[in-house]
């Protein structure tokens, strides 16, 4: 049901995107970011080029994914390649025009000059970001598959929660959020798991160890997974018992500024500016410094996704949009605190996506 | 111990591909796959370039990874970008030199674009494969770190198969294998794992699904994890119930295929040489269609690197090398058997680094 309204979908999408080369000029594209292609195709497998040209989208792929490109697309047309891609388009009947693109951004140095060797020296004409657009708003059907990775998400969450304690270590709680995702349903997890206590949670990107968790100290734990190939992303930070005054008062800091974000947050205004908005109540509270990362980013066929929700966002937020409201405040050396929801832009605003309490949990 | 073994070779690899850029009068290397990054300094973050200019090397990042760069390298001089790498490379104190070289199959078009624009225009020289050759070579502190991924992994594919039964999927051993190795001591897994039972073994890339096993039927195991950010990779196909003569044959077909494999295996044969001898068993025995991938593959910090050991592959096989030994044979809609093992190759011949039994297992 949901598959077959996302090939519907997909096949709306091929139409658009041909409206949109056709604007530009763009005579053929092809789609070397696989993200992308699964987006566009539902193909997930490791080894795909689309091509899209004369109106019409090919697959291109090898033998090891002929099962599996018949299982993944609504009958997308697919050419299994035993010569390199260059030969095959270079003899097969494609249509590439006058003005052939390619994802500058997503080919590799090498592989364009390949190309162009064997396309009697073809000069390409270069695109960057030229799926963003369409990427960034989410159709219905997109939604409810990053709703059930969501749910699946929130019920790892909450078990996990509650194996907290001073015999565990960091590396058992990844190690469970993992496995329960995929026994509940999600393909895996969308990104390795964060689970950082003590001084490692003032890390944004700390990995997990073998450290275990201490009483009187919090926890972060960011996770995520995929279901019909859209991700999520969530974070909260919790405390395994009694935790100092202090950070107490950055989480409510924390916890106030997540918020304030999901107010905010609207059509209309500008990633950079919903930035800058909550970075200027967490500096007033007195820790400015200690926000070193962008407030969001987009989710969807990848984690991190368009738009950047940060200084360097140069989006205008709209409707349809999802992407992630976390604010953190890291103190070096002592502890971090980061609580990350994601959000769809709609007519009346934000909605979380999750739900799970933002207040702070003491085990 | 295994960590200060890494690191003296590490400094010694320096030395020797600077002194292959000056034989090939490179004044200067941008790095900027990951895989060698890691394998050059340690380092395992997601966002890193390695200069290689005037004899030493340079790490550049972002903030997130301060602590873990500091964790990670014994010391090795790191940059946090506050901007774009272009603007660092053309401010900075780097000696470039005139002749600068980019990893042309890992740098992205744009990228390479972006750094020339920065750089007022500089033409870079391309180098493809620059370091498969050091790579390829593994040295007892590496070798040490694959030891312990593999015994790892075999632990784990012991305790999985005895979890097999009529009453579990698919994704249910596929899950297990991720948990458990990342609770005995792996990092994570190599690659996704691989469960196939029934007509799913017959496709050498198959995705586990929600499909319970069957009695009477297959079941391909293909699975590895990482330490120390080497790879392991090892394959077992076995029988739940009783399977049929055929495919009892096909597995002796394929034990002795992969057991030819290994004593035919020496330094001085050519890569391609070898799979072609197994292949040809496999062809006189009545499958040569049915074995449609390579023999093998180099493992290392990446579980798929140089040498190709199939068709393709132009390779010399030398001491030192540590690579799959992989035959399948794959009879569509039916059934799919493969069996694999690494193997290091020394003076006497390859040594299998696995020794899980390779007898057909029927449960």
């Amino acid at each position: 049901m949901v598959r077959h309204h996302l090939q519907k979908h997909r096949a709306h999408l091929l139409g658009e995107i041909f409206r949109k080369m056709a604007s530009e000029q763009i005579d053929s594209l092809l789609v070397t970011d696989l993200p992308s292609i699964r987006w566009l195709t539902g193909f997930s497998g490791s080894n795909a080029r689309l091509l899209l040209a004369g109106g019409s989208a090919v697959l291109f792929t090898d033998f090891r994914y002929l099962e599996q490109v018949r299982r993944e697309t609504a009958g997308i047309a697919t050419v299994i390649l035993n010569e390199s891609l260059g030969k095959e388009l270079a003899s097969g009947p494609w249509r590439l025009g006058e003005r052939m693109a390619l994802q500058a951004d997503h080919v590799s140095w090498h592989e364009m000059q390949q190309l162009s060797g064997h396309l009697n020296g073809r000069q390409f004409h270069p695109v960057l970001g030229f799926f963003d657009g369409f990427r960034q708003l989410k159709h219905v059907a997109e939604l409810e598959s990053m709703r059930r990775a969501v749910a699946c998400s929130e019920t790892v969450l909450a078990e996990v929660i509650a194996m907290i304690s001073p015999s565990v270590t960091e590396i058992d709680i990844a190690a469970e959020i993992s496995y329960r995702h995929r026994k509940y349903g999600a393909e895996k997890d969308s990104f390795d798991p964060i689970v950082a206590g003590g001084i490692r949670s003032a890390m944004p990107h700390a990995k997990p160890t073998l450290e275990k968790f201490e009483s009187g100290t919090l926890i972060v734990i960011d996770m995520g997974c995929l279901v019909d190939g859209y991700a999520s992303d969530q974070t909260r930070t919790v405390a395994l018992g009694k935790v100092s005054g202090e950070a107490r008062r950055v989480y409510r800091i924390v916890q106030k500024a997540q918020q304030l974000g999901i107010d905010a947050a609207r059509a209309g205004i500008g990633a950079r500016e919903l930035d800058v908005e909550v970075r200027a109540f967490i500096a007033a509270e007195g820790y400015g410094d200690a926000f070193g990362h962008g407030l969001g980013h987009g989710v969807g066929v990848e984690v991190h996704e368009s738009p950047r929700v940060g200084k360097a966002g140069t989006e205008m937020l709209r409707e349809g949009m999802v992407f992630t409201i976390e604010p953190g405040i890291y103190l070096e050396g002592r502890f971090g605190v980061r609580i990350e929801d994601m959000v769809v832009l709609g007519p009346e605003g934000a909605e979380p996506l999750q739900g799970f309490t933002k207040d702070l949990i003491e085990l």
